[in-house]
């Protein structure tokens, strides 16, 4: 049995779309970041983190990747030309599409309120954010997911990535990639997280 | 033979550094960033890609898992809690260490004149920097190396870093952390490539 740290409306839901799309059973522990629970959940003091056995892991992609390789889906193997890529685009996701989301975050209620600087950088951000989009575009192809065929941990954090973009009114994507977003959000895993975030 | 794309200045000097310490062949192309040959070297027009055989690499977090798995160096086997241990603790330094500084190169001199904010950010990416030395400092413990007694992936990208920061003026670490960060910058590997940028 799994134990996820931290609320279906945080970045622990990327942690439990996976274990709902692996269709294995967990429990949910909701810790605060940075808080004394969240040091002992994980080593950063940041949430998501998951227990599993006497292994505490944190970071929310490192988790996908652990369980991806644990029962063998949304992954392929290593050593594979597919494994490589999937990595690459992975990387691409958590940087290039969430940085501009998390910094806007960040200076909205993360931050000291003496350090926030919204307005000045929120231009910047959204310049990258539909610079990211049209990148993903790219890499998305023909799909209809970002590894093609295949549904792949990259495709739930882009997924939450879309989603929570909306939410915080940042541009919206092009049709293909608008398309896309919703492909992967309908999908029963992510409906059953949007249950759980609606009734929390 | 590999081909490295991106000059010893750039971040590619992690991709030069990662295959001095695996001790294989390569040569280097210097592409710049966004460019139709950067285009042609990475599906996302960043640099550094590498070309290994017929498969065109990007993200060079990615380039160096793979060259680790392909060459069993400077990682550790799929399955073993070292491996995901290492995946976090990678995803940390290239999010939370590496974003501060690379926001910080972004509004000096990357994004355009009329979206640059430097002045307006700078007092957040000094707190998230400083923020960011404290939490590796835990992740290293007794180190000497971020996995203990092994030298791994997360070091290059973590001592690629510190200089960086030094480059631009951030806040100084602690001491434990600053010899750290010496240590790995002292190996041979990174002083090929140190020698490589000065006489670039």
């Amino acid at each position: 049995m799994y134990t996820v740290y931290g609320s279906a409306k945080t970045r622990a839901s990327r942690v439990i779309w996976m274990l709902e799309e692996l269709e294995v059973p967990y429990v949910i522990e909701d810790v605060f970041p940075g808080t004394p629970e969240a040091l002992t959940a994980s080593e950063t003091g940041k949430i998501p983190a998951l227990k599993d056995g006497d292994q505490m892991i944190f970071d929310s992609a490192a988790i996908l990747m652990h369980l991806a390789d644990k029962h063998g889906g949304l992954t392929f193997p290593v050593g594979t030309p597919e494994r490589t890529r999937l990595q690459s685009v992975l990387n691409f996701v958590t940087d290039d599409m969430e940085q501009p989301l998390w910094t806007a975050a960040k200076h909205s209620f993360v931050l000291p309120e003496e350090l926030r600087a919204l307005e000045a950088v929120m231009p910047a951000l959204h310049f990258e954010w539909t610079k990211a989009l049209k990148t993903l575009g790219r890499l998305l192809g023909d799909g209809p997911f970002l590894m093609g065929a295949k549904f792949t941990v990259a495709d739930i954090i882009a997924g939450h990535l879309g989603g929570w973009a909306k939410a915080m009114d940042f541009p919206a994507p092009e049709p293909l990639v608008a398309d896309y977003i919703a492909r992967v959000r309908a999908r029963d895993g992510w409906q059953k997280v949007d249950a759980m975030r609606k009734a929390a």
